[in-house]
């Protein structure tokens, strides 16, 4: 039997809770619920089911250092930095082949560091479904989540036929995130899911169809493999990594591919993506107005306010006092504060670019 | 001809434009409009009028200090500091006596530090006019405004006939603040004037006509008086003015007297009694959209949003970003934040008060 190994990605630009999250400290060192950050929810998740040594984290090369920090139980030398930005398919290549080096028999499940789910064993359940699933009719399994609402923010995965394994099917199309009308379509017809990002493989059959797609890919594995057998060092690494095609996994392989399956998410999944995403997963900690606030926060005659204290300042040192004030998002960080209704959170990434272009964003 | 001294009056609480005042940093200390503290604009008013060794500033003993940075001009001799507060009586009278201790015939025009006053050359005009009715008249003289609206945040005087000099009246009756249907009957009525808290007198007439009214002012002030004629020291001098009976000057004086004049103010008058004054005195700087924020703020796609920002944190070192907000106040100091929409900016007082109990109203 192949052991499951998970590679959970970290990556990340850190707009979208600026000024929480930065480029240098993304949504996924975020403790969004309030207790813990998402990435080291991510890997709680994998307690007492994925052995401690079948651990990984792929991230950025200057955010290896904080992942080990969020991390402490993780061997270090599981913590993948890319050499450098190249998208999805030379990354989950890199990590495949790191994997594969030590495992060649190795099931991958990839796991976002930056999702909320809820309810960890039904999650356990799905994943299992797929393993099943993969140990009978081998392929790229996917995860589909049932659409609750038209959302235009999520990419689609267009079901197939049933393969005859108990909630999975193959795939007909992957379909990029849609306007409204088509959205409604989507929901109106049922056949649809939204693409969690999470994705079941073995190493070597990824690796194998990706090179099958593209002799570039094929090459470049190749190149890659051989700086893991050989143990070759970072350089050569990163010589070889920068060999590949940047591209995303869904255009350089998923959408080509005859052997991608998608199996039914059976788990509450939350994509936290956006700051509506704090008042969601700390409901209980709402006051008898509605309001959720970080500590040293002083709320009179206030409902439904959202206040989030950055890490960087003590509550001691300063008091945030908001009075008469309704569905407003206040975040203070020691060097940036935003003040934003609710309603309009969700456009703080534009806000980040106008800030960039002015040279205020505040990266680190 | 007697000298014109002016004793500017530099006490105050510092809660109305909290977290921008504070106890230790009251509300004349601030650049309300943006360029110049009330305190130094006060200041200011007297150049070319009232000459340098006659200008006197009255404070709490605690401020004689940044009294001193603030107006680097002013002979520090002449900042005089209240052994203790009790009300405005026992200051004034302090007051008088040290200016007279210095010039028998002083006439003393008092000032309070923090109101806004648009016209220099216009209340120049006024007090030019009370200073040639006093010298007819001899009196106590009180400044009035004439209302604009019911307010009923201010002390009112009910003026009684013409004296005969221009714009000149007795007083018949000094009236505290009204409530609203009160005050909407004063502004009919119209022979009501707000109380400005700007006077006009003798050093020696209100120093007689108080021992005239009190006992124990007589007793207080020949023992106050005593001490500056033997320059006892400070101690000696504290003991003296803890003698004087703790009481407003209305109480003490003004509604006993038969010698209390009042004056109609041709000049401009704002108390800057509110967080609006700051959109009040920066009108000029508001942006197309009504913003009005001070350095180192981004606001996108906002109205007639105000944001203050402290002076303890530099630009630089924090930028502050609203986001689709109306009509809303943001104060960012170093140490607290204050949001809250601007029609409700008055209550900020009753908020210090929550935040006193709690131990967190950061008085410094």
């Amino acid at each position: 039997m192949p052991q499951l190994h998970a590679l959970i990605l970290a990556g990340g630009s850190g707009t979208r809770f600026w000024p929480w999250s930065r480029a240098a400290h993304p949504k996924q060192f975020l403790a969004i619920d309030g207790h813990a950050s998402l990435l080291a929810r991510t890997h709680e998740r994998l307690e007492g089911w994925i052995a401690p040594e079948n651990r990984w984290v792929l991230t950025r090369a200057d955010l290896v250092e904080t992942v080990a920090e969020e991390l402490p139980t993780l061997d270090p030398a599981h913590i993948l930095g890319e050499p450098e930005g190249r998208d999805t398919a030379p990354a989950l290549a890199l990590g495949a082949l790191r994997v594969a080096a030590v495992d060649p028999d190795a099931l991958l499940l990839i796991l976002p560091s930056d999702h909320h789910i809820a309810d960890p064993a039904a999650f356990r359940a799905t994943v299992d479904r797929a393993v099943s699933a993969l140990t009978a009719d081998d392929g790229l399994y996917t995860f589909g989540v049932t659409p609750t609402e038209p959302a235009t923010g999520y990419g689609y995965i267009e079901r197939g036929d049933a393969t005859g394994h108990p909630g999975c099917a193959s795939v007909r199309a992957f379909r990029e995130k849609p306007d409204r009308a088509t959205a409604e379509a989507f929901l109106a017809d049922g056949g649809y899911f939204w693409n969690a990002g999470i994705f079941l493989w073995r190493a070597s059959t990824f690796l194998a169809e990706l090179a099958r797609a593209s002799t570039e890919f094929a090459a470049g594995i190749e190149s890659l493999g051989g700086v893991f057998e050989r143990d070759d060092g970072p350089d050569a690494l990163a010589d070889a990594f920068r060999s590949l095609p940047k591209i995303s996994i869904d255009f350089a392989l998923l959408e080509k591919s005859d052997r991608v399956r998608v199996v039914e998410a059976a788990f509450p999944w939350d994509d936290v993506g956006t700051w509506e995403a704090v008042p969601r997963l700390r409901a209980e900690a709402a006051d008898r107005d509605g309001n959720i606030v970080d500590r040293g926060v002083v709320t009179t005659d206030c409902r439904r306010a959202v206040v989030v204290r950055g890490d960087d300042v003590e509550a001691s040192e300063r008091v945030i006092v908001l009075h008469g004030v309704e569905d407003m998002l206040v975040v203070d960080t020691g060097d940036a504060l935003l003040v934003c209704p609710r309603a309009r959170a969700q456009e703080v990434r534009g806000v980040v670019e106008t800030l960039r272009e002015r040279g205020l964003e505040r990266s680190t």
